[in-house]
């Protein structure tokens, strides 16, 4: 059971720090966080006492009743008026980094007081899951897992990308998945060296890195993984690349422990990629929180300096891109405590060889 | 072949039209119809002349240059201040009801003079479709009967809500769809009340409405349809119910041509319900534009008094929803002609009686 009291709660309290009576939640996966909705068209208001309001249209009436529980449910033609209309003379906050300029100025004039910024108050809650959340993820990615092991049974010779993209997606369905957590991306022999290759009709031929990135979504929570593997046997310059990935990103992993910042373990998997001389052919990012987003806070960067909390969950997921040859990336989603790390994407790293 | 160029060149003279020299375009599905863009993180900036620049981060280095022909690339790692470095002392139009406060603000400070609203400019281009999204539409509506009516094939009595949604998503794949426009809707008996049901585990049974509200997904066009039919044998109040809703969608079907005004279509198929006595049920909107996304402009309502032009793609939606009972939506996706509307959704709309 998903606390969602506890979550208003606590989003109530930095309501407070922010010295706002009431918070607008417009951003839709931040509307789901707090109250479980998962339409698309609703906003909700928050008073500073942790009560919330949620307004939808005439679609999601009856949805919304089951979904959100403790909370008011409102149905209305249009968000915003409404909304101001609950507290026309409260102190607003209001979510400026999603809020489109037209909205905000909509609603700016049905209050007194000019809206503050909420900057990213709830995503700065959902960082941390709790234990409902780390159950999901659990499930997801141990779906993915599952279903992967399946593809590595193999024969993967002579068939194309978009075949085994399409296999892995329907057995993670068939394990218990709702679907997949974003496009998977099966990328053979060259295509592997693009960081995001669309799956296409290329023939998987034996001498082939074969990089598959890809995931389950169980109740809106996402799992995130990537493994590159060779078909048939591995030469020399794929197993040097693979190993200087699999060091990096074992490394990273390592590291992922609370009071650690995102920019400590950045700068430390970089100067191992350095070291093994492959730094320059690292060209994407070292990973994301994963959750009701398949990218959401915290980021990896050397400016990210929060410090990682216990029940934070994110990939770690170096890569190495010869453009033209072929790329190796491994991916793992981690979930943080105070201890070793819990990586929850239990698939081998090692460089397996399949025929 | 999609001729971004003349997009680009209508786009051209609209922004010539608010007296600005360059329009900031970031609201990706707008980037997509500029562009061809296809990635998850882009903006374009298109000159006066017609001429753009679109900007991506380096994951989507090769999949911009493969996808937007005739478009300058730029990869960089932030978006806004390399836009505006393009221009600095440019009158800017930008995407007020789609760009969020805190952009609008950093990107403000980055230009000489305030920009200027864009307003809807890009999403009234792309009411009327140019031939080859017509194609494409058309592709995504055959592919979506075509499974249709293999659902219908039956037997439907014995299966679950979620079954048959999941038979009628693969076959749309099978049949050659890229996927599910959005999440089916598959609603049995009381269920079918309900506008906007997420299939369960209830069992359809013989007596059952069964409204499947459905559409294929081709290279990112969308079809949309409703069709409700009787598991068994119909009861009279659910022949009362359907006739009346055929009689109404049939209408406003009938109606969608060049000049006429989504306002008018409204106002003479709720005048046909209220006649029937069914008005007060029929609780959702009538209609809506589809292409790239699934709800677009134009939308229905007594305030929309544009007129409708030739190859603009409406949907036509009417329903009758008892609660506790069952309901009735019959839904064609349809083009706009000088002449008779084109149904692209072409099933047959009279009452089926399926075991």
């Amino acid at each position: 059971m998903i606390d969602l009291d506890g979550r208003r709660f606590r989003a109530a309290v930095a309501l407070r720090e922010l010295k706002a009576d009431r918070l607008l939640v417009t951003r839709l996966v931040n509307v789901r966080y707090l109250t479980g909705f998962t339409g698309s068209h609703g906003a909700v208001v928050l008073a500073a006492d942790g009560t919330a309001t949620l307004l939808t249209d005439g679609r999601y009436q009856d949805q919304a009743a089951a979904e959100c529980d403790g909370v008011e449910v409102r149905v209305e033609k249009t968000l915003l008026k409404p909304a101001a209309e609950l507290a026309p003379r409260a102190q607003w906050a209001v979510e400026t980094h999603a809020m489109p300029v037209d909205d905000h100025a909509a609603f700016t004039k049905e209050v007194r007081f000019a809206p503050v910024s909420a900057g990213r108050l709830v995503e700065t809650l959902r960082e941390v899951k709790d234990e409902a959340e780390i159950a999901l993820l659990t499930r997801a990615c141990s779906y993915s897992v599952a279903a992967l092991r399946k593809i590595w049974d193999g024969p993967l010779e002579g068939r194309t990308e978009r075949d085994i993209a399409a296999e892995l997606e329907r057995t993670m369905v068939a394990y218990g998945a709702d679907g997949p957590a974003f496009e998977t991306i099966c990328a053979a022999g060259e295509h592997s060296a693009i960081p995001h290759h669309r799956p296409t009709g290329r023939v998987v031929r034996s001498g082939d890195l074969l990089k598959i990135d890809f995931g389950a979504r169980v109740e809106g929570y996402h799992a995130d993984c990537t493994r590159t593997v060779v078909v048939g046997r591995a030469a020399s310059w794929q197993r040097e690349i693979h190993a200087a990935v699999r060091q990096a990103q074992a490394l990273g992993v390592a590291v992922l422990r609370e009071g650690t910042t995102p920019a400590e373990v950045d700068a430390l998997v970089r100067a191992d990629l350095e070291e093994s001389g492959w730094l320059e052919r690292f060209t994407t990012g070292l990973g994301h929180g994963v959750g009701l987003e398949i990218h959401e806070d915290p980021f990896f960067g050397p400016k990210r300096t929060g410090r990682l909390g216990d029940r934070t969950v994110l990939t770690m997921e170096p890569g190495i891109y010869l453009a033209g040859r072929g790329g190796v990336r491994i991916e793992d989603t981690v979930r943080v405590t105070p201890g070793d790390p819990e990586v929850l994407t239990r698939a081998p790293t090692d460089l397996l060889e399949i025929a």
